[in-house]
């Protein structure tokens, strides 16, 4: 990859200290390289691609204004810190970017001191940076400190509560808005104006950190929460300024917008507002795909485009034979939404990833983009079932996250219909330990009136999602992994199924092989192998976490000695922790084998390398059946 | 209660129905009497005091204006909504608010068609009567939904992403924000001023929602995330009109502040503004504790007083002879933060609640009150961690579950020294099922590189915040239940206890007694009951969910066919599973009976009560260490 006649500036720089040696009029030419080399690279290495080339001039200007590492730059997401990489020493390593033991998918402190942050989860910038920022002021440093926030990332509620405490304490943050496409309400544009607000916000910060710090100080003693001091300052602002906009409402100066492919003109608005006291913002408006005609013209194929020719700017698609579960959770969708009016989809910010874009094509009013705002999702799904509609509410797993909470006080303690799609469930590979869906069963499991499956298959899922639009069926989780399914032809009739009711796949008589999920499917072979070397397999797919099938447990408890659970999930506090519970309760007594995904951050990798290392391949599988193979066992049929 | 000569008006309403047949000029005088009622009714039986006096005239007029239960209001948190129960056919069931089979502690549509939303956690009210106002939309119903939110409330991330998503989608939704302090950036001021925006908002409507339907096609064929008109709407009103303030940001229509304690003008105001096309907000200024001089002169004493005597407005304050775990939790924070520098606080709005506020009055520089915004708190203390401070982070246990994301993402993953303090775990009593500390447990064990510790009593909370304040000893929770401990003697030395390891409180043979937290301590008078019946009981306090003791395990697996395990949380995916799990996936046959909180929401009473419904009272133990009496012992010693 390294070709010094191809990035003659690039290739000399090995970290930011021999960025800030190049003259300024040599900077566009190192973004041009950059760019270059990131649109190389992707091309036989898939990756994040259209963000990344949308903040070359920003990083390149960044590292050139601020000392880096010392000072520190907090990147919301990743996505865009490629380029960040790449000047930070990683140039050499690039290629092996979200390869098993290669780089990390996103920042990550523990790869590297100019990874000030870990950033897989939007939105969490501003706090982690306020913090860093608070830190440094306790601990007398004069480091700076900078969040990169995309303005997708700005629609999370943890940013805003991240904005809404800028005044709460005096710091010199510095809060990059990198904009793609927002129209941040009246900009103030104008270099001349922009210079004007810097010097007097130099004086409003003073009177207002000296008012402040005073107040802080009475205001504490009467325990009064340091909010009043935030309303405070509010309220002074707006005596002495006009408000410019949403920014300056919650106490930051706010300067821009400004061109975000301009280096050298960043470079000197960052030299001019390097130095300020008082939180401030910078507006800065880039493209994503920037320089990339394709990208450019189609950024959400382009952010995560897979494999393409670097020549003819073409994207390298493979198609499998079956269907993802997600085209079968889309077309389901629309399917039950055109037989049941009550139907609505939402998603938050995720419509391509879940194919819910489907159910927006047939029927634009009835589904709902909210945004990266998972905890909005799934309370006004909420609130949308309480009126008398049947959400279908979509969150990647790990995302679910963001909105636990939601989950158990607005919906499954009001024991609403809403069914919520847990897409990416288990491990999902190359976006590492910030994406796996690994907690779900687990976090899920003791919440009340919560209904858990997951499908077996494409057609069970079909089903599970018909049997949750069920008047009456409550609150009601499907979880399903990423990617594709097993069968060919998967449109079976919409049938319901019984809820926690589970299958025996097949009799057997050593030992019992319990498994929930796709999983269970993918190991039908693991099973025919085991049986091969001489063990008699019993396998049952619970299809519900909960309610669980206590019926498939007594028959297992009474008649095995040995149990193998399989789950897609955390080994602690899932299915192998209910059928533990399970025969532990009632008495029974056999050897319990949980397999699932350790208790431990998986990294990333392939899907097939991690669930290798997790022990959750089908030659594990074949083992720790094996395992149980003895004299002593008793038949069923 | 009842009193026709004391409450004329107020005793022949029944029903907003009744309300809606006095003329104004009676309103004012309802008011003085709902007032009267709710100070009559709390000296007796306490409950959330000063925001409810607040809201009095609020409550009267939006049920005055508003065809309720038809139009629906939506309560967020419910602290301000005692006068809406008691004019919507609770008045004579108020007094027994928050008693056992009483009526519940918050809004609860099981308990009342006029309760339109759950609401116990903060900041949700925007998010869910959005979706009440899109299926209202969706059904063609024209009944009008309005949220009413303090402003407290507003510091929530959720509430910010709920405006954030006002525009996306067309609604009539109002929002009322109840405010009881804030200053909110520039008010348009006067009714001539605001009678003009309305007018010229219907335009302004009108052309917004011609075209965002219009894109909203366009962009959705071309998967466009809705997002996109969300920004477009704000480029075009930025346009159309010169932004007011922060909501006007979010595309609503913004009028007020009005003065919230004036019946008939709030009338006026809301019959203005009733019918408007679009989401609008009125902007309420109100007095915490109006009417009762000491609540006004100090809300957050009077936010949930107690008992106090209605005539000389004293309240009665019994203290009991050993402290509580807050008392505890506060002191020695503040004796370690004066050894050791790298430590401060962080709460979300809980500074008294929790104690740190004695933290605040010793190191005011050192203690951050974020507001109510669990996110940012585990996020900023994540920053200022990874920044070299050591946070103490408090959050009460069922709030944790808004910051379970932030725990995960930017906590434990990172390995950050961070100390985490569940306060109100377990059963929390009146406040009933959205309060209740019910799931920390089970919710935080799957969680890689997390420690998870409950002190058996006030020494052991100093011993274990010690222990999490070692260098390296990485991401740490500690919860602990409101209220008081054991021990009147509570100052012992600050010493480490060994992480991961528990104690034999006391040997037995024929069964093991295995606990966490301070309901072990409870239970030694069971065991003692026990025994005297008997059997002999072998009891182990954990200390440490994770890591587990597995010495404590073998031992109790070697030795033991019969255990009972005993936590404050609920029965699946905690203790009692982390036994189970280990004890069959090692060979071990004991029978286990898993003590805990049951699956279910549990309602509210005094924790006394709770704890005997749920099982787990000094009976219940009793009788289940009792079943356990058998033959067939091996003896330990």
């Amino acid at each position: 990859m390294e070709n010094k006649e191809k990035y003659p500036l690039l290739s000399s720089i090995d970290s930011p200290a021999d960025l800030r040696k190049l003259p300024e009029s040599e900077l566009p030419q190192l973004c041009n390289e950059l760019r270059g080399f990131i649109i190389d690279s992707l091309a036989n290495n898939p990756g994040h691609f259209a963000s990344s080339l949308g903040a070359v001039e920003l990083t390149v200007a960044l590292h050139y204004v601020f000392s880096t590492p010392k000072d520190k730059i907090v990147w919301d997401v990743g996505h865009q810190a490629y380029g960040h990489k790449i000047l930070t020493g990683r140039r050499d390593r690039f290629h092996t970017n979200r390869k098993l033991g290669g780089l990390k998918p996103f920042p990550s402190p523990e790869e590297s001191e100019y990874d000030s942050f870990i950033a897989g989860h939007a939105s969490n910038s501003i706090s982690a940076a306020l913090g860093l920022e608070t830190s440094a002021r306790l601990r007398n440093s004069d480091e700076r400190v900078v969040a990169v926030i995309g303005d997708g990332s700005m629609s999370g509620g943890l940013a805003f509560e991240g904005l809404n405490n800028l005044s709460s304490t005096p710091n010199n943050l510095l809060i990059i808005i990198n904009d793609n496409n927002m129209s941040i309400s009246n900009s103030v544009g104008g270099m001349n104006e922009l210079l004007v607000s810097i010097h007097s916000s130099k004086i409003y910060n003073k009177i207002r950190y000296s008012i402040a710090q005073f107040l802080r100080k009475i205001h504490l003693l009467n325990e009064k929460r340091a909010n009043a001091i935030i309303r405070f300052n509010n309220g002074l602002k707006s005596i002495i300024f006009r408000q410019k906009n949403f920014f300056e409402s919650m106490c930051a100066r706010y300067f821009g917008p400004v061109d975000g492919h301009d280096v050298i003109g960043l470079i000197h608005m960052l030299r001019s507002i390097k130095d300020m006291t008082g939180p401030h913002m910078l507006h800065v408006h880039t493209k994503k795909g920037k320089g990339w005609a394709p990208a450019e013209a189609n950024a959400t194929v382009w952010h995560q485009p897979g494999l393409y020719d670097v020549n003819t700017g073409e994207r390298i698609v493979t198609e499998g034979s079956t269907p993802r579960f997600q085209d079968v959770f889309g077309e389901t969708l629309v399917e039950m939404a055109k037989a049941d009016k009550r139907i609505v989809g939402v998603t938050p910010a995720m419509p391509t990833g879940c194919s819910m874009h489907k159910l927006a094509e047939v029927f634009p009013d009835r589904f709902f983009d909210v945004g990266i705002a998972e905890g909005h999702a799934v309370t006004f799904s909420s609130g949308m079932a309480k009126g008398g509609m049947l959400p279908f509410c979509n969150v990647y797993s790990s995302f679910m996250q963001r909105g636990y909470d939601n989950l158990i006080h607005d919906a499954a303690l009001q024991k609403l219909d809403i069914v919520f799609c847990l897409d990416r469930a288990g491990l999902v590979g190359e976006d590492g330990p910030t994406h796996h869906g690994s907690f779900d069963l687990a976090y899920l499991r003791p919440i009340p009136n919560l209904t858990i499956a997951s499908p077996y298959d494409e057609c069970e899922l079909r089903r599970l999602m018909y049997t949750a639009a069920q008047p009456g069926a409550g609150t009601f989780v499907i979880r399903y992994p990423r990617g594709k399914g097993s069968l060919e032809e998967w449109r079976c009739p919409l049938e319901t199924v019984e809820v926690g009711k589970g299958r025996r796949m097949k009799s057997g008589k050593d030992v019992a092989f319990i498994t929930i999920g796709p999983l269970g499917k993918v190991m039908e072979k693991a099973i025919a192998e085991a049986e091969k070397e001489g063990i008699s397999v019993a396998h049952y797919d619970m299809r519900f976490l909960k309610p669980i099938d206590e019926e498939i447990l007594d028959e297992v408890g009474k008649n095995f000695k040995y149990i193998v659970t399989l789950e897609d999930g955390t080994v602690k506090g899932g299915l192998g922790a209910a059928v533990a519970e399970y025969m532990a309760a009632n008495g029974y007594t056999p050897k319990i084998e949980i397999m699932g995904i350790p208790d431990m951050f998986v990294e990333h990798g392939t899907p097939e390398e991690l669930y290798h290392i997790c022990g959750m391949d089908r030659d594990s599988v074949v083992k720790a059946l094996l395992k149980c193979k003895q004299d002593n066992n008793i038949a069923i049929i």
